[in-house]
């Protein structure tokens, strides 16, 4: 594999991949490794560990001393995962069951623990020189993280969350890792500050619109396309932009309604979603959110445009974009 | 507070006392932070940021330099505490209700989790140059806690477990936290490696006495002193060194009523605790026990003699060991 060059997206992911399979994550006790393998060998599109090599990609050639730092993002991810799906009492992740229902919430928690740890044995391999930048990146995209989910678990308990709340929640939740990852890339490429800034305001804006993208699909999604049940977070009462924009647009009167059909859990799942989803229509949210999701893929646009390096060296980012934009209701 | 010579144990703990209240620990969101406060807050002997403190001072006047690596060691060990409790569903905590019972294990996994990234935000605020190796020793002590953390609950569902693995368990679970803060303090003072390694000798053979002691306690210790009910271990089916070294001095058949008698929880606690100390007895177990403690506490004095720094510089290290070997029966 070339590593040497321009890279595409393909050959990215395939570093990423070949990086994975060297993790040193077979260790003893079992115990405490068994759930690590099992929750890398999950898959996943490792798209954060391949925004840490492509933003690499736009200043660097050699991208070898960027692969700690991708692996770390990548790990550090999936320890999130494992323990999200322990406050979130999930069942299933990519299909299988979560670590926690298949060896125990002890397991899960430690386990996850390990995983954090190991980011940090990860990206404690990247070049010295750069060291201290990149432990600063990585904090914060970790401690980004942890105050994005205890938002969102606080927002299960208001009544009223605004738009600027819920896209504050966004940025830290989905959007820290995205940004991080890129920061983490450009820094160990050696890009000045301006170009890490640009690729900083790529990621948020890009995990901005993934996320409300997300909140679409999970109502207008194509079953056939997306292969599960639309209408997960109406039944979960999660708040949503759908929701957020919506309430937004109610009188006092109907906002009491809503809140309360939301509340509701003695409904039919049929007759609940689909009277929700009257609420959406009435107050336009769809297109509303989809209008947000076009806005800040044109601002991550703008901010890969602005990145101060030749237009060729930018392709596998504006593919990565044009990929997630291009994601079907 | 003079940091600039040698100090007293007293004025390593005032060092200890004055940056932790200076921590940023008071954020937003309030739901993440709160917790955090009040695990900070309990207390407890701050043995492991002194350590950092005092094993700097062996090799250096100025400590400033190894006061986020002392934060950093004391944020880790309070968040493998709040862990730890979860994972034993352990009720109070030096007094006090547990984090996960007064906020819930949401709360208590996440705050944990963010506590284990800002120990890594403090450690990156240590002197650049020092910081790779900084982060190496920091990484390896948090990898130990969390192997030690799976191997004692390893322990819990096998029938017979080996001395050589009692003490293996209780050298990463233990030690790694005490040798990895001596490393740190030393790293930062400049020490050469082979006082460095010293250290952490020191540190291991400290740490397996202290356990070992705790075994002790837990079983002998004088309940007005110690303000807990004994036998704590021997209701909680815990192996202890106690129980190893019994189980040894047993041929078969005795040694299959002592693991019935163990398992046995239709016992009255007074009965179980006085038929299972019969079986100490019998096997001289506490007095094996007792000279495994003074060998480690040998141990650790000899590692420390071998610090090739002027003996005055050692008398905090030395008070430290002589007063963890005095704790009384």
């Amino acid at each position: 594999m070339p590593t040497n060059s321009i890279l595409t997206a393909e050959q990215l992911t395939g570093l990423v991949e070949q990086g994975l399979r060297a993790l040193p994550i077979q260790g003893e006790p079992h115990g405490l490794y068994q759930p690590v393998v099992y929750a890398i060998d999950a898959g996943g599109k490792r798209i954060r560990p391949t925004l840490v090599l492509a933003s690499c990609n736009l200043f660097a050639d050699e991208l070898q001393p960027a692969m700690p730092a991708a692996m770390a993002v990548e790990v550090f991810h999936n320890f999130t995962l494992l323990h999200d799906d322990i406050m979130d009492h999930a069942d299933l992740r990519r299909g299988r069951p979560t670590v926690h229902r298949r060896w125990g919430t002890n397991a899960a928690i430690l386990s996850g623990d390990a995983m954090s740890v190991m980011a940090y044995e990860l990206l404690a391999q990247s070049p010295e020189p750069m060291l201290s930048a990149l432990l600063g990146a990585f904090n914060r995209l970790a401690m980004g993280v942890c105050q994005g989910q205890q938002l969102d678990m606080d927002f299960e308990q208001l009544a009223a969350v605004s738009q600027e709340q819920y896209v504050g929640m966004i940025e830290l939740k989905t959007s820290a890792l995205l940004s991080g990852a890129l920061e983490l890339g450009a820094i160990v490429g050696g890009a000045p500050q301006a170009d890490v800034d640009a690729l900083v305001e790529l990621g948020r804006h890009m995990g901005i619109a993934f996320q409300l993208q997300d909140d679409l699909l999970d109502v207008y999604g194509d079953v056939a396309v997306f292969g599960k049940q639309t209408g997960g977070d109406i039944m979960a009462q999660k708040k949503t932009m759908l929701t957020v924009l919506t309430r937004q647009q109610l009188d006092v009167a109907e906002r009491e309604q809503f809140d309360a059909l939301m509340r509701n859990a003695d409904l039919q799942r049929e007759q609940k979603v689909e009277q929700v989803m009257a609420f959406y229509a009435r107050s336009q949210a769809q297109r509303a959110v989809e209008q947000l999701v076009e806005q800040h893929f044109d601002l991550a646009r703008q901010a890969l445009a602005s990145v101060a390096v030749p237009i060729e060296r930018k392709a596998v980012l504006q593919a990565v974009l044009n990929k997630m934009a291009g994601r079907k209701l």
